[in-house]
């Protein structure tokens, strides 16, 4: 099979196609044909040598949705489409970045859905991300008021969609006035063009702070995102689409306005349930919901999807079809 | 008058009594005769040149209560029974450690009350932290639970106190064995032992942690105190009784367990409202709340008290009849 490997960080280059063996069937794991998969700032993290405990050589790739070629466990059917994501996938052990991957069962997720394949593919991570923010990060309720911080992300993008869905109002940045109509077209209430001082923008149309917010950029704006959010609010710290995720010398009386409250939201894909993933993909289907794509890329065109992502290219998500 | 004067950071014998002038009334600040004070770790923290913003020689004493001896921008009557704190009291103008302090009007909060002046002396701080935290801190409501890590200081004590009297359930930690019974007389519903790891403790009690913690002890101690709270239940960061309280390098989504809430409390005098305090001294004249005293001083034995703060030996507050 065809696979893209990275030997040891460096730039979009060092993502190289190979020929490799089909995984081997194994009981309790799953052999998935890759249908399509999204590109992740995970993998970005771990092409450029930030994240910890990955080991190399490695095919990349943190989430892959296709069809079951092999399950010797019989946790699923043979040809039954499903998604899977997470658990060391493209990082202790190889990921969705080729044709096959072999997965532990826990971590697929079975789904029946007529969407194209580069649809299905866009899903599942950026769902897990935004519903698991929204929901163990947030626990966000009808009638509140939701910062977005990194609105055009994919991830951003996904939990406005699902933020609207469940009748918040939506409050959302971009840093650039070319991405306004991206955010208003998801149905976004309120654009804001990150300045660095959204608190102010926020409070301009929330006086009292926003109910909730989730920090997708890092922790470089993470005290503005804090400053826009009202006592008892909470801003769940999520993405780090901006490479910074630690605070050098945290001092929580000084970091934390008094009465705000600050949680973190580390992706599993345990909290993206069956019925959650199904529901959205009807959803999309009968037209109610949108898959926010940037583009989609041939497996050889993945270096090109990296320097897209490391660059702020895009808006929405990238998808490859293999 | 009689004033205890730091003039560089110290042992407990770098607090000298000396004879100052009494401070020159004027406007918009109110001349108060100190009846009784309490001793605050913040004191300690200044005393060790742990705390910044503070010049020297300085009359120590973030708080203070009395009687106004003059008011000439007529805020107070002369007479009046009166409580102030915080907003550089003690750090950056002379504080409460003397017989006369001068305070911004705003900072001064009146009463009526019968109490003895060591009782009143006790209270004003202690219950502006003890309500700030679980007030602006936590939210804190009827029939929820209730953690305080750092149970017997006097601000672990008041929380307790309070936290019964609106209805929680209450866990609170002391590494003494010998101080079990001083919880259990203010209606602790759980002394836990702090051996390090509080988490396990609380969860066997409360199996999906506990709804709400404040957090006295410092940033040592707070990631076990996070781990013994339920997803969406918020820990408030108050107190610093270890005299830790930084995170050398804090990433938000290893350090804060998924959807657990982290809120921090830094005193001010405006989060005590005039009824909140004088509701709680007309309940303990009723005898219906009690007030966690250790010990009183004459001013003279001001660094005994400090002494006894700095080695752990008290339990409940430190009050100086000057």
């Amino acid at each position: 099979m065809r696979a893209v490997v990275l030997d040891a960080p460096g730039p979009p280059e060092a993502l190289r196609i190979r020929e490799l063996a089909v995984p081997e069937p194994r009981p309790g794991w799953v052999l998935v044909r890759i249908k399509s998969f999204g590109i992740n700032r995970s993998e970005l993290h771990t092409r450029l040598g930030l994240a910890q405990g990955v080991t190399f050589p490695r095919v990349l790739g943190i989430e892959a949705t296709g069809v079951v070629a092999a399950a010797p466990g019989g946790e699923f059917e043979v040809g039954q489409q499903v998604a899977a994501m997470m658990g060391g996938m493209g990082r202790t052990f190889d990921g969705g970045y080729a044709e096959f991957t072999n997965v532990p069962a826990t971590q697929v997720i079975a789904f029946r859905s007529e969407l194209d394949w580069a649809t299905l593919g866009a899903i599942p991570e950026m769902l897990q991300t935004a519903h698991g923010s929204l929901t163990v990060g947030l626990d966000a309720q009808r009638g509140q008021t939701l910062l977005i911080r990194g609105g055009t992300s994919s991830v951003g993008m996904a939990a406005a969609i699902l933020a609207k869905d469940r009748g918040l109002a939506v409050l959302s940045t971009t840093r650039r006035t070319d991405r306004v109509g991206a955010l208003e077209a998801i149905g976004v209430d309120h654009v804001l063009i990150d300045d660095g001082d959204v608190a102010a923008q926020a409070r301009a149309i929330v006086p009292d702070g926003v109910d909730a917010a989730i920090e997708l950029v890092g922790t470089n704006t993470l005290p503005d995102t804090l400053r826009a959010t009202a006592v008892h609010g909470v801003v769940c710290f999520t993405g780090m689409l901006s490479n910074q995720w630690t605070v050098a010398d945290f001092y929580p009386i000084e970091y934390i306005p008094s009465g705000v409250r600050l949680t973190a939201y580390g992706g599993d894909a345990a909290d993206l349930p069956t019925d959650v993933l199904q529901a959205y993909l009807d959803a999309v289907a009968a037209g109610r919901l949108t898959v926010p794509i940037h583009r989609t890329y041939a497996l050889d065109e993945i270096p090109q999807a990296h320097a897209d992502m490391e660059h702020g290219r895009a808006t929405g998500k990238l998808v490859v079809l293999p």
